[in-house]
């Protein structure tokens, strides 16, 4: 069993030769640059990692693991679109760099390149992999929609918030596990597992997103600390806080979240809520059920406990981080 | 062997069942939308007459059918986006109808739920379908790309112009072509030629199309008569008379298509240089060309004469239209 920078620097190896100049260059620069921008490549490590764990090569992993991480990248692309957002990890976003045009069909050829590289693999595993691929492609873009929606609505359920990430951010970490045991010819049922814990795991890692946006370190949190209440976006800690929260606290939030407000004293007052009313406390809980729950379907999986033990530790420290 | 009109019949009731609501309504009501706007069908229509050209059942090529119908509409989607285009067909365009975020993102579903029409077939013939598939949308960017790119540039070739519109349009009749014949198992070589014959169809239909645009008739053609020459796209026409005009004719062409003027004046101006220097006939001619060359190929294919001829009644239907 190889260590996680193992499968990183093997991953970044072929991402590198993979990430050429090609013709017509307004079409495949933007592609580069977004693949250069870099990132935790988190998705496709846990791809060569599944299939290293059902005694697959790593090597047969690196095509799947690099579809899965053009498609995140195309995601970004269009997403960086839609949200309007000029920086991405401190470089500007390809449609800010270039424009518009240029991000949305150069996303579009990344979303087909995506689809390409399952071509390597036979008759077999290339449908299995490509019907996974686009179940969980259209449940990204379903995800989006949701988080669209949700913007203009005052009734967003917690389960549909669930609903909502799971499509958005933890059905590609569920497929990129899933993939890396489909090419190691791991039984259904352990498949299936793979997908189940990248799933929870994948939920685990949005929430805790949502709360370091709110209550991370502003020192190692590469984004704004923050700019999620800035923005009025209805996260677990918001919905939460306005379940748990008394008739006050509901008009209060509400009126915050209503207009577009920039300074500190907003998001003290939203962070206070927060705590106070048991949100922050309820979201570390959910955080916490959510992995314990990942890591339930990894002690079911037919592998042995050394590898179990690498996964659990790679699950552990991207859930403790603080960044 | 069917008659058009049955091909035509056949597949919209298919469409009509394939393209019912769902959720979530904003991203999937606009694919409805489009889908539902209409058109000649032209590609899927393709697809089916070459499944039963060569033995197949069309109902086995509905599926690949639709896809390529999906993808068309999904290039229109964004393509739109791109041209900054109010209406298609007389209706809005769904960037206008909706917004910019909705086009983008209902496109990426349409690109992804085309991939997904070919999981009805077995393992082998979805690869096939996929991987053809996959290379032409990535030259249909490519050709998207390439025209957006001459609009800037002032030296394109014809050779250039004529690749471009063969990514842009000719790849994917082409493909629906070849995806009917791989559909009934037909030899590779009668494959390659559904490829060749539907490649060079559909080049001198685009180029029949950038005629009319100069010289069809304003009560039929569906667009502006003159658009191209308002918009100032350097269309085969355009290069041929910068290819075949005095210095005085390229100066005043360069001039007139320096500038956005909308009056009359301009595109009768531009429209007598077309037909003074040649450059009208020339275009007839290679139209002409095209399609003989397309009719060779077809010549040469293993299906008996009275498909043979069903389908040159077909493409010279197409290639002598007036709109």
């Amino acid at each position: 069993m190889k260590a996680i920078e193992e499968y990183h620097s093997h991953f970044l190896d072929y991402l590198a030769n993979y990430n050429k100049s090609r013709n017509p260059r307004n079409l495949y620069d933007p592609v580069k640059y977004i693949l250069d921008i870099g990132g935790k490549r988190l998705r496709p490590i846990l791809t060569l990692m599944m299939t290293d764990c059902f005694g697959g090569h790593i090597s047969k992993a690196l095509d799947a693991a690099l579809a899965i991480e053009v498609f995140h990248n195309f995601s970004l692309v269009h997403d960086d679109i839609m949200d309007n957002a000029p920086l991405r990890r401190s470089k500007k976003t390809v449609h800010e760099k270039w424009d518009l045009n240029t991000g949305i069909l150069s996303g579009d050829a990344m979303l087909i390149m995506a689809y390409k590289l399952f071509e390597s693999y036979d008759d077999s595993k290339f449908k299995k992999l490509s019907t996974l691929f686009s179940k969980t492609a259209l449940e990204v873009c379903e995800g989006q929609q949701y988080d669209i929606d949700f913007e203009s609505r005052v009734d967003v359920s917690m389960d549909e918030y669930i609903k909502m990430i799971k499509y958005k951010t933890a059905a590609l970490v569920a497929s990129a596990m899933q993939m890396g045991a489909i090419i190691a010819d791991a039984s259904i049922e352990n498949q299936e597992k793979c997908f189940r814990f990248g799933e929870n795991l994948g939920i685990a890692f949005q929430l805790q997103d949502d709360y370091l946006d709110a209550f991370g370190d502003p020192k190692s949190f590469g984004k704004q600390v923050g700019g999620d209440i800035i923005e009025n976006k209805k996260t677990y800690l918001f919905l939460k806080a306005m379940d748990l929260g008394s008739e006050q606290d509901k008009l209060i939030l509400n009126d915050l979240y209503m207009r577009k407000i920039e300074n500190k004293g907003k998001i003290s007052k939203v962070l206070e809520i927060f705590e106070r009313t048991g949100a922050a406390k309820s979201t570390r809980q959910i955080i916490h059920d959510y992995t314990e729950n990942a890591f339930l379907i990894l002690d079911s999986m037919e592998i042995n406990n050394t590898k179990k033990e690498l996964i659990r530790v790679f699950g552990t420290e991207l859930m403790t981080r603080t960044s």
